[in-house]
């Protein structure tokens, strides 16, 4: 299959850069949101069409970029797609779903994916992005031309859910090494030690993650709290992952404990407040300054 | 003050190599270790000399790298060492035991550095070792040029224990990290996810750390668990952590709980075992192999 | 209403003990079990009728006691139940299915309570049950005369899922608790203490429960672990609790830790093991048997 | 040995309703405080000799109440003690401190029993304490008549420092099952459950505690929150237990995070704040009023 068009629903901070690379790949170029405004400034500044729903679900391929899996589910539901064409659902949704609505979309002879992405709006501007892929594999190499397009390691982890289960998970270590990142980094300084020298210690040992090499001084030490990625968003992923584990039956209490304390962390903060924030209920505990 | 002699203390897997870089940068290299024949064969293959324990302890700089701040506190507190020395402890040992020997030393007119090294046998190798430093900010940099014949990045992170609470806290990391990372594999596995191509996205992402991008693919996954840092020595070491933040009567509870279950696996674990058999407990949770 | 006949489906344990009250304070008394033959052993030791499922949901007051919520379910879906009947549900169940069942059964003209009961065989046998019932009050007031044949503290504590509700709590709360005791217990006899002196103090002071004075002395101190709570309807309890947790999205990291240890232990048992045999994972941990 | 003459050093809340008692069973009866009124005011009203440090310590039995192992350590480097005296300290304290000073004064010809105390002012004030010895057995039975002036369930619990232990441990499963009773009542309430109700039936079943029938309603559910037991002193108290799971290098996963909460509730809370403010913490993190 030739893509010949490709459609883009949800232009928030992630879908609004991913969807500016399309044109450079295909032709017909489809931008849709629910606010119609971002769809033109979108469509005059990239040279996409800026559509109606209905039109849009006409593409070959139709990326999605919402907040949640039900954010999905309500669109999907509100329209008749393009038979033959492929879903690709960049949301960061729930496992549950994904089987769900690639059972119900089969039906109608269209595919879903569950394709999750990671890098943030840096990784979405640069087309540098990770898609973590669920779903039929003959789906995934027709659509992987157009994942390209926004990504750069592009994998099919399993059937449909695996791409969002992989995406939970992720974020769910994420979660859990930025608590243990603000418990380390508060005892140290308890103890007198200088956080910053301490820290490039670490980054260079054993004991180094994305979240000391990078979240904490970019994001806590500097004060910044930049918000590129919600609390409350934070606080849903780590909640799939959780549901994850009780599905299985599984045992994981450093995983439980973390969502515990991102859910804490969540209902303590100010609205609009980045998922870096979690290190402020750490100072609240300890009355030491991470910096 | 120009270093002439340089004495190596304890040459187990890290000191052996340690030690083997000295005779490159200074003229003097004692070596001394407790069953002798070790420090004979070090002398042969690499130009050092091996000598008594009082003989040792004449150098400029006087390196020690035992099992725990117990055995050096017994050593020190058998011999008489030079005045003006410079005693570079790089045991994984412990804050309040280096605060002691350093006040005490202080009085003979010796200066103690807590100096414990990461970067396990293959830093020992190529001296690519981080040495976190507490303790005399002048010491440290006189002994700065013996430091860096075995390191690479070596960073003076504040008052004596304070290099020992680094590395206490990097150990502890490590050991959170690993454990979230047996939990989110033991759950991804058990929604049929392909672990391999999962934790590729995962080290691409933000959820990223040492033990998902080194540990787990090469120790774990290849089941090799290969006996490099013995799961006792990170219960030890994870214990400090612990100890350090009750000293300072903080709530750290994802740390508490991560040495709670380092603990659990090192009571349950065959003698000998590498810390990454940590995995060997999830999997007699999940019934799940984590491979 | 009067009631004139009462039925009970589910003669395990608990419901064989309970039905054996009813003739006592009703005319009509209608066992039935899925294996028959319980049933008319049960009509011929407590004169009650052993009948047909279609005949049982003919009564005024239709009790189930049944291991799971999915049995109840798959039970009300095969039958037509008598109008104006209400149905007392004494399963350990979900309260989502609870608010289903009554939504459901509410159109056939039907009331369901969520009824489950505490109290173990002891209370059965005795009558002297505690109850905690969820759904309509008019139709709580009408079943109460049937309730009170089996229980002695019966109480309405909230809309349909309610019982369910605190009956899950209830059992998590146990489960905190035999941990807790299981850790207190071990940590002491590490220090030289008799325990059973122990125990005797701490169920004289503030740090009693239910499971320090009845479930350590009376099943894990004397190593009978009988069976009469199945570790696996623990582990089920314990993460209806845990789902109530999530559902609110609030944060409970005790509840959530001792669920997955409850979930490890459970794993690690033998089958047909009591809950108390948690106390055995502890005893692997620390090589101390508790008694 | 016949007692004539008993001492009480220390007359805070507890100490001043326990010395009340003696004047009944002992024909001398000394105290001591540190503000010297409170003495004063209480040989006024009791009958006792207010007397001088020195004196208080020529009594055969000298029972001490103060805030912490520390304050008796002071004590009793600071005064010389009568020959054949038995000190009976019913601090909460600390193990090591116990083992520590029945070393020390046994060399002076003086037992020490660590006797710490539960059961409340109340209990203080009726005489029926629990008393928890540690210590030598001969002593113990010496000093039982003036144990029992203050207590009712008076038991030996092993050699020095289980008394401190088992003191401990009780304080820590409290801190546990209130931990652990917050987060069911939040978590009931998440789901309309009248609270009132669900604790009746708590309290008649297996999740029943000290905690859920006495504190919870008592203090919590009626918002008074009296000041009788300080938080800093539970959190202090619950930090005994976890340097005792330390010191065993024991799994006590449950211990270590219900510590960790109460560490950060104590950094929380407002001063002269009762233990039970922690239902404060939980209040914050759900946004539900636990009533």
């Amino acid at each position: 299959m030739t893509i010949s068009s490709v459609a883009f629903l949800g232009l928030g901070a992630m879908g609004y850069r991913m969807a500016a690379h399309l044109p450079k790949h295909f032709e017909q170029v489809f931008v849709w949101n629910r606010t119609e405004e971002k769809a033109k400034q979108h469509a005059q500044t990239y040279a996409t069409q800026a559509v109606s729903l209905e039109q849009a679900v006409q593409a070959d391929i139709i990326f999605s970029c919402l907040p949640t899996s039900q954010d999905v589910e309500n669109l999907i539901n509100s329209v008749k797609i393009k038979s033959g064409a492929i879903w690709v659902d960049c949301t960061s949704g729930v496992p549950a779903s994904a089987q769900q609505l690639a059972a119900q979309l089969k039906q109608q002879g269209v595919d879903y994916l569950d394709a999750p992405v990671s890098g943030q709006t840096v990784g979405a501007e640069n087309a540098t992005l990770t898609v973590m892929v669920g779903g039929d594999t003959a789906a995934f190499e027709r659509a992987l031309p157009a994942m390209q397009a926004v990504g750069k390691l592009i994998k099919h982890v399993g059937e449909s859910g695996a791409g969002f289960a992989v995406k939970a998970v992720n974020n769910m270590l994420m979660a859990v090494h930025l608590c243990a990142a603000c418990e380390g980094a508060t005892t140290l300084k308890a103890h007198g030690v200088n956080l910053t020298e301490a820290f490039e210690c670490i980054n260079a040992s054993s004991g180094q993650s994305t979240v000391t090499s990078n979240i904490v001084p970019n994001r806590i030490f500097n004060r910044s709290f930049p918000l590129t990625f919600a609390l409350p968003l934070l606080a849903k992923d780590t909640g799939i992952a959780v549901d994850l584990v009780r599905e299985a039956k599984l045992a994981a209490p450093v995983i439980g404990l973390s969502q515990s304390l991102i859910q804490a962390a969540n209902a303590l903060a100010e609205e609009n407040s980045d998922f870096s924030t979690v290190a402020k209920m750490y100072e609240s505990w300890s009355k030491i300054t991470i910096e």
